[in-house]
C-alpha cells in the first residue's frame, strides 16, 4: 500500500522546536512533504499574500530525507503554494492525505482560534477538502516541554488518517502545558466564549515618536465542561471540529424583517 | 438624545473611494470616528499585530469636522486601537455603539470572507459586543460605481442602529456591481460553498531568482436560491449574519470514539 502524503506548516516558522516534534511524528505515518514560513507568523489569521509576491526556499531543516521549503508568506499562503504548484509541478500532481500544522507555541484554543495562523493553514486544507489538524501547546515558552504530547498526537493522527475527517472539518488540538503529570485523556469539544482583554504599551521611540505594543490577557466568559478552555484547564487535551462557514444560521430568520 | 458614536474602518486603506462613501453615509446617522489602514490590508483576514508596534497618524482624510486615524496595522488592529487606546484615551471612555467596514472594492461573498480584512474588522466588533457591518461591493475597480448601495447602506444601518443585532453577530453585506439599473433589494442568506481555484504565476526577477504571485478564479461550488452568491448574481443585495465560533457543532459526536 502507498504511504499516505502527509503536508506539514504551521505559523510559528520552519525552525522552530514545534515543527520538528510535529514532522518527528508525522513520519512514522506516511511520506512528509514541509512548506512552512520563513519567518514567525503569529496572530496572521487566514491572511493571504496578493499584493506582493511570494518566494519558495529549498530547506535542509529536516535532513536530507524530508523535502522541506520555507515561504515568505502566511501558514496559508504555504498551503495553497504546496498544493498548487510544488505538488502539481514535480511530477506527481496528486493532494496531501492529510495536511497537519503546528506544534504551535502558544494556546490557540477558545478565541485564539480566530487569530490563529496554525489554524489558517488548517482551515485552508480543510476549504480544499483534505483533512487537516492544528496542534498547539498552552505554552508560550518556544522550547517548553513537547514529550507529553506525542503519545496523543499518535493517537489522533492513527485515527484521522484511518476514518477520515467530516468534510471541510479540521481538527483544533490544544493540549496542556507539562505540568509533571501526563496529559489525563483526549475532550472533544466546543470552543469556549472569550476575548481578549487588550492593553496597549504607549512608547517613545529613540526619535521621540509614539508607538504600542498590543499585550492583554485571556479573559473566559463561561466555563462549561463542554468547552476547550475547561478541558485544558483540567489536564485533557482538547479536539475541537472547525468548519469555515461563519453563517450564524440561528440569525438568520430574525433578519427577514431587513429584506425589500 | 446623544448621537450614536460610529466607529469607521476598512481594509483598502484611509485613502480609498468606498472608505469615504461608507463615511458620508455613516455621518448622517451619528458621531464618526476612523481608524483605518495606512497602507492596503487586503485579504488580511482577522490578523493582529503582536510581533512589531503599530503607529497612529493622525489623519484630515475626511475634512476638519470627523476624526480620524491611520494605523499601520490591520484592520482588526485598529478595532482594537479604537477601543482599547483612543475610546478610553480621549476622556470619554465608551465604546462604539457600531462599527462599520468597507465599502470594500471586491466581493466579500461566500468563501471570501475567511480571507477578508474588511469582515476582520466587523467580527472583531462583534467579539467586543459591539453591533457590526461589514459593506462590499462586487467590483474589484477601486474607481467602482458606489452611488448605487447608497440608498440600501441607509436602510441597513438605520435597521441596525433602531433594532441592534444578536449577541456578538456581524453583517456581510455585499452589493452586486452597477450594472445600469438599480438592486432589486435585500435578500438574508447564507455563505455560498465554494474556493478560490489558484494558480501561481511563476516568474523571474531582474535577479535571475524566482518568485510567484498568487491568481485565482473563484470556483462556485453550489447555486442554491438561499445564498449570497446566488442573490448577487440577480442582482440583490445579500446579507449574511457572521459569527466567530467555528465550532463544528454538528460534528462533535462523531468524533466521540477519540476520547479516551
Amino acid at each position: 500500500m502507498k504511504k499516505p502524503l502527509i503536508l506539514v506548516s504551521n505559523d510559528d516558522s520552519i525552525t522552530s522546536k514545534g515543527i520538528k516534534h510535529l514532522v518527528d511524528i508525522a513520519q512514522e505515518f506516511g511520506e512528509v512533504l514541509v512548506v512552512a514560513p520563513h519567518y514567525p507568523q503569529s496572530a496572521k489569521s487566514h491572511a493571504i499574500t496578493i499584493a506582493s509576491p511570494l518566494r519558495l526556499y529549498k530547506s535542509n531543516q529536516f535532513g536530507d530525507h524530508i523535502e522541506a521549503y520555507s515561504c515568505d508568506g502566511t501558514p496559508a499562503d504555504c498551503i495553497k503554494l504546496a498544493k498548487n504548484h510544488l505538488l502539481k509541478s514535480i511530477d506527481r500532481n496528486q493532494l496531501p492525505d492529510l495536511v497537519l500544522s503546528g506544534v504551535n507555541h502558544g494556546s490557540n484554543a477558545s478565541i485564539s482560534v480566530i487569530y490563529s495562523g496554525t489554524m489558517g493553514a488548517a482551515i485552508e486544507a480543510a476549504i480544499e477538502g483534505i483533512p487537516a489538524i492544528g496542534f498547539s501547546l498552552c505554552d508560550y515558552d518556544h522550547n517548553g516541554e513537547l514529550d507529553h504530547t506525542a503519545e496523543l498526537m499518535r493517537k489522533i493522527i492513527k485515527n484521522v488518517l484511518e476514518k477520515g475527517l467530516a468534510p471541510n472539518i479540521a481538527l483544533n488540538v490544544n493540549f496542556p502545558k507539562f505540568n509533571g503529570e501526563p496529559i489525563k485523556g483526549i475532550k472533544i469539544c466546543r470552543q469556549a466564549h472569550a476575548k481578549w482583554d487588550e492593553k496597549f504599551d504607549e512608547r517613545i521611540d529613540p526619535y521621540n515618536g509614539k508607538y504600542f505594543w498590543m499585550a492583554g490577557d485571556f479573559l473566559g466568559l463561561e466555563n462549561a465542561e463542554d468547552t476547550d478552555d475547561h478541558a485544558l484547564k483540567n489536564n485533557y487535551s482538547s479536539v475541537v471540529p472547525c468548519q469555515y462557514d461563519l453563517t450564524a444560521h440561528k440569525v438568520i430568520e430574525s433578519l427577514r424583517g431587513l429584506e425589500l
